[in-house]
């Protein structure tokens, strides 16, 4: 498998060892109604408890920590571009190894997440939403800083600090069927399917994006990689990304289906979760449950029971939240915790 | 002690071995960045993750199932008088027992309790905002119904099934020095005062309430039972009732200090932990992260480390939610876990 794919599970391995002292290994919590609701026993990986608000710490940390002990010292800076997290996880990572940091971000990225990044004592570039523009200023930037590109999703050190939420998971859910993962770049999905591959194949892998940014889909269903042809509109801003280069052949390969899912399905999921789990996710989070939630995740065998959603993030501009519904309560139950 | 009030630790033993298998234990959360801005250790029970969204649950179940061996039978009915979240636990734990309900509930209630009681199939009726109003409506009800009235705070069964708290935050936090619990009624801050000076005397007790609703602390001050002169205004709906004739001797002996808030101050403190814990706390559980953050609370010896503070609910009104301010990130840190 090591040769075909650009990262192998002793990547993961390794980059578990590189981060862990400076991660949390976040709880899986679980909640009656929302099995009610499912019709499976759903587990909940709580990455918007993880350092910055999400998964995304992972993997710039791996690759930090990878870049510093370089024969030719500490990089000068590093840069990347992204719509928010992993921005705010290399601003934080960078800081820690006291590299300066240059995150370009696009204009509409929320709020809560650029200022963020600042807190974080990186710099913000403006960049248009498109992928063109974003690669463009990026270059801009490595040169005029001498910069090193951590790219947030094809970067291989990245894909592989994802891979740990997969390690965690296999301990803290050991019959666990499948695992439910958002994918916009697909770094994350793709180091959770080497990781699951690795070491318990049987177990599922699934992908969930939102319909309007489907390249994932479409890539699986022509064979071939398919970005998006426009910048998506979406309320998952974490998932706008397209899937690339290095993470297509491992989700061609190793991701057992992708689920689509409507902007009305993500809303509905993510206030879900906040009304009866009390879970501020984002909803680039609620993609993977309304995936769950969804009529074509119906059709998946009864046997794969136990499913392991991963709760990618937590940054929610509150402020600027003018979509939630009235509350019905369709069931009797509450939030609960078990 | 037990001649002296209206429970005794060995009430709240026997109520958690009442309701243990019916509710949970929930988790205790930590969080760096809030440690940071209290300059101490936080420790957060997570009392929103409870059963029906708030610790209610506990003190409701353990005086029903104190009602079920009645030589008499079942009773009839069951009915209370509640802002919302006793209302909800109550209606929970009589659904669980096959009672019939009926909470009696002020028309400024939040939709979402209000919904949420109905939801657990019990019945409800409106009074004015005022004690008296409420009094009188539910003498009303429990004559028309032949029913048994579950007082949310002065009951004894429900003082000790919110002690139970505490016997789980000893266990959680071996090295506690401190609870801080907001207070209504004040059924849980007595019920915790209760235990934890049983079983840990040197262990502080601190209430916490909104400046708006401070019956507790002119009650503490004066040396006699001071209720709310009138029906209180704050953002805290869960701690407009006062303090009664059962909690008050308990709070007046037991509880350290009383800590109050201004509406600014609980606003503040809830938004805090909406998007750093990325916890949906409900405004009540934010007046003793609020209390923790006070002024008045710096003047707590240091010695006095490890708080731990009760997250009392998550049942919060979203589509209401008008009050969050743009979110200004006053330290490098976002969220994290321990």
């Amino acid at each position: 498998m090591c040769a075909q794919y650009c990262i192998s599970f002793a990547d993961v391995e390794k980059a578990h060892i590189n981060i862990r002292d400076f991660v949390h290994l976040t709880p899986v919590l679980t909640s009656s109604i929302l099995n009610q609701v499912a019709g499976r026993n759903l587990f909940f990986k709580c990455e918007l408890f993880q350092k910055t608000g999400s998964f995304k710490v992972r993997g710039a940390l791996n690759a930090i920590r990878g870049l510093i002990p370089a024969p030719s010292g500490k990089p000068k800076a590093v840069v990347t571009h992204s719509s928010g997290n992993h921005g705010q996880a290399l601003a934080y990572a960078a800081k820690l190894e006291g590299i300066p940091a240059y995150i370009v971000v696009p204009q509409t990225a929320p709020n809560c997440k650029k200022l963020a990044i600042q807190a974080y004592g990186a710099s913000i570039v403006y960049s248009e939403q498109s992928d063109e523009s974003r690669e463009n200023v990026t270059k801009r930037i490595m040169e005029e800083t001498e910069g090193i590109m951590v790219h947030p999703n094809q970067e291989p050190a990245v894909m592989a600090g994802q891979g740990t939420i997969a390690m965690e998971v296999l301990n803290q859910v050991p019959l666990v069927d499948a695992l439910v993962v958002p994918v916009g770049g697909g770094g994350m999905v793709a180091g959770i399917a080497i990781t699951v591959k690795a070491l318990r194949p049987s177990v599922k892998v699934y992908a969930a994006e939102p319909l309007n940014a489907d390249d994932c889909y479409q890539s699986k269903l022509k064979g071939e990689l398919t970005p998006n042809p426009y910048p998506p509109e979406t309320i998952a801003d974490g998932v706008k990304s397209s899937i690339g280069l290095n993470t297509w052949p491992v989700i061609r390969d190793l991701v057992d289906d992708v689920f689509t899912v409507t902007e009305e399905e993500i809303k509905y999921a993510t206030q879900l979760v906040w009304e009866r789990m009390k879970l501020l996710i984002e909803p680039t989070a609620g993609v993977g449950v309304a995936a769950v939630l969804s009529q074509h995740f119906q059709t998946i065998s009864p046997e794969v029971k136990n499913i392991c959603i991963v709760l990618s993030g937590g940054n929610v501009d509150l402020t600027s939240v003018t979509w939630l519904k009235q509350s019905e309560r369709p069931a009797p139950y509450q939030s609960v915790f078990v």
